[in-house]
């Protein structure tokens, strides 16, 4: 009987495979092919790089008849240096066979630097769009912050959690949130691993989740994803909600680091921009809209995208920095497991972190306390009763805990400084949008 | 203006931070406390640990009126050497603070070694059974064959993808699937990311994706979720079907050892059971029914629970593994795009691979070409113009490729010989739950 024993795997071309002077054998996509006469320059597409190749008939047997932007071949060549190539090599053709040509030309400048199309055509052609180097380094990069983001969460503690999406009741209340039928039961998609974040503080203290978050909002704006990737955390055990934004300063501090060590190829692609994170300034939410608004500061309970904009410029003219955490946001409004400050009952115990004039992270410390819980959601006209399993945890102990969310696509899309949510998801849903 | 560092941040327990001898301050939750007549015995819990500890007043000045099952505290020790506790160390009680005591006492026998209850019982009352150290193991255990896997995967060149659960169309067809209002449109949780993996392989080669897949059946077995968690990966530039079989012994195998070498302590507490891969006999469906079933065989597509048991069994008592790849399944079954096997097109090119008597993947190689595809999709009864953003991928070009998908809570279950799923998943949906 057959057996397989996995010990003889089939290699993805690495950088390090190329070392001048020697011989590879690669599997690519020809990412261009431009015959000069006599000889042809032949750009290679593997699964994260793309390599500079000369053909010529003298040193490659091989014919060329069909070759073509878009076909996938076996390139055995020379690694010789080429300090205007980039990684500094080029190779020069050996052997080349065609391993399957499409049926169809490109329908995009795939091999162009940038696809210099509108959007639209870039998503409605997604499939062929993200074969363009720089529309999927903005993806290998999303797998860096993600990774280096578990990878900070695994090292300080936290364990990884798994929670359901299909849900009888979301996390985050209103009416922003989409339904379906499940075997006859009326349920939702949540809006936020928020319950099941709470619940697992009393067994783990420490979980993060990386997972999608379903919100309904009707807007149509370049900001608002109806899918995207929540990066979450919760603490237990915590002093104050300044320990769960302290967490998350160095975070991220951790996660530039790792970007800028393991996916320098995919910042030089995009001209991602990884900031120095040394100190993250903090204002209060009454006060940073007097600095945003002056007197028209009146009745308001949130931050709007232009206070956003106005912070963050506020904090790299005052502090350098292109990051500021808001805190203190009326209590009143929702959510209804922020805990109220006890020093000042009209603050809730949140914040959010802006960056680059947008709103990445929203957090702050939980309610832990039964009673506590019962009476904050009596006080915002919600029913305990509705509640009662989000509640036993509550019920039968919770440490002291805060956690937070960060927008993983609103994270890519500033560190890359992209005009638009949507470039960083790779299959957007949007209001208009669900296809492909 | 304050500012957040995040250079001083608050620490979990690790076990390397109790020294024999040092003291140690550290925050936890009371599991257990039983008072003897001038000493207890208090044993405390921290996010992975369960420690034992002993007080004395003579030792400790605080107040143990208010210590009981269930409250949260910080506790100061010092470490002693205790061959007969785990770890091998027993704490003795410096000082006690209560943290923070809940309203009231846990309803199951949270700090035995197992809870004794009914699994209904276990699922209703999830967020306090999770406290009991075997039942909270099973997803720290379950972080771990994740972690291994996507471990595995970034060192093999795979990129880690994350594509959308609302589609407009499921990737696997018939009637099992969720679906919702999305906008006024009609959508589906996706049944898998198959379509999406497929896409990806045109433009990062090979690309692996850990998210929650939807399956709307009916079942009510042990064996069966409606939202559980894949393990999938696609890879690219293929020679057959065997590459992908091959990478999936190598990713096994390096789980298992990652598993033995960071999860030792879930190992001990779930008693789970870490198989030496070496190699993994393969056998056909023919053949295998032929085996399982003698001359019953006849007419059949596909395999039962008992055949897997049955040949489980058999590979456990040839070959002396508990894993078994079953391949060449009848193409004229979904999925469609299967590519059919050129010598013998009245199967397809797709595998199963079972353990201890359980399917835990489904994979093989995926049609690439345009016209193949069209052609099995109207062989299989479908209109392939309802399939016309997938079938972009194929127009404009996908190398040979293939790929699979393995349950996460199925393959943890097996590991540590669990009898329901469920258990094997942190808050379970299936036909009757949808609380908690």
């Amino acid at each position: 009987m057959e057996k397989i024993t996995g010990t003889n795997l089939l290699q993805e071309f690495k950088l390090s495979d190329a070392v001048v002077g020697g011989d590879i054998t690669l599997r690519a996509t020809v990412h261009k092919y431009k015959p000069m006469g006599g000889f042809a320059f032949v750009t290679l597409r593997t699964g994260r790089y793309v390599l500079q190749a000369v053909y010529s008939p003298e040193i490659c047997p091989d014919s060329m008849d069909d070759i073509k932007e878009g076909v996938f071949t076996e390139i055995t060549a020379e690694v010789r240096e080429e300090p205007r190539a980039s990684y500094g090599i080029e190779l020069t053709i050996k052997s080349i066979k065609l391993i399957y040509a499409p049926k169809e030309n490109y329908p995009l400048h795939v091999s162009k630097r940038r696809l210099g199309c509108s959007l639209d055509i870039n998503l409605d052609n997604r499939s062929v769009a993200l074969r363009n180097p720089y529309e999927r380094a903005a993806f290998k990069f999303q797998e860096g912050v993600a990774v280096a983001f578990a990878d900070f969460m695994l090292k300080n503690g936290f364990t990884e959690i798994r929670t359901p999406k299909i849900v009888a009741q979301g996390a985050e209340g209103g009416a922003n949130i989409f339904s379906l039928d499940y075997f006859q039961k009326h349920a939702f998609l949540n809006q936020s691993p928020q319950f099941y974040k709470q619940a697992a503080v009393a067994f783990f203290d420490r979980v993060f989740e990386i997972a999608p978050v379903y919100r309904a909002e009707k807007h149509a704006t370049s900001r608002h994803l109806n899918e995207y990737i929540g990066l979450d955390f919760e603490m237990g055990f915590i002093d104050s909600f300044y320990d769960v934004m302290a967490m998350e300063t160095a975070a991220l501090r951790h996660m530039m680091t790792y970007l800028k060590e393991n996916y320098a190829n995919e910042i030089t692609i995009l001209g991602a921009d990884i900031p120095e994170i040394t100190e993250i300034p903090v204002i209060k939410f009454e006060e940073a809209l007097k600095l945003s608004r002056g007197d028209k500061a009146k009745n308001k309970f949130d931050l709007d995208p232009s206070d956003e904009v106005f912070l963050c410029d506020y904090a790299k003219e005052n502090f350098d920095t292109e990051f500021i955490f808001v805190t203190h946001f009326p209590s009143s409004k929702p959510p209804f497991y922020a805990k109220d400050d006890p020093e000042d009952p009209r603050c809730a115990l949140k914040f959010d972190l802006l960056f680059r004039g947008l709103e990445i992270t929203t957090g702050g410390q939980r309610i832990h306390d039964y009673d506590e819980q019962i009476a904050k959601l009596t006080r915002q006209g919600l029913n305990p009763d509705d509640f009662t399993h989000y509640l036993e945890s509550h019920k039968y102990g919770l440490p002291p805990h805060g956690g937070l969310g960060i927008g993983l696509e609103r994270l890519v899309m500033k560190l890359c400084n992209m005009q638009n949510v949507r470039q960083a998801s790779m299959f957007p849903r949007d209001i208009n949008r669900l296809l492909p």
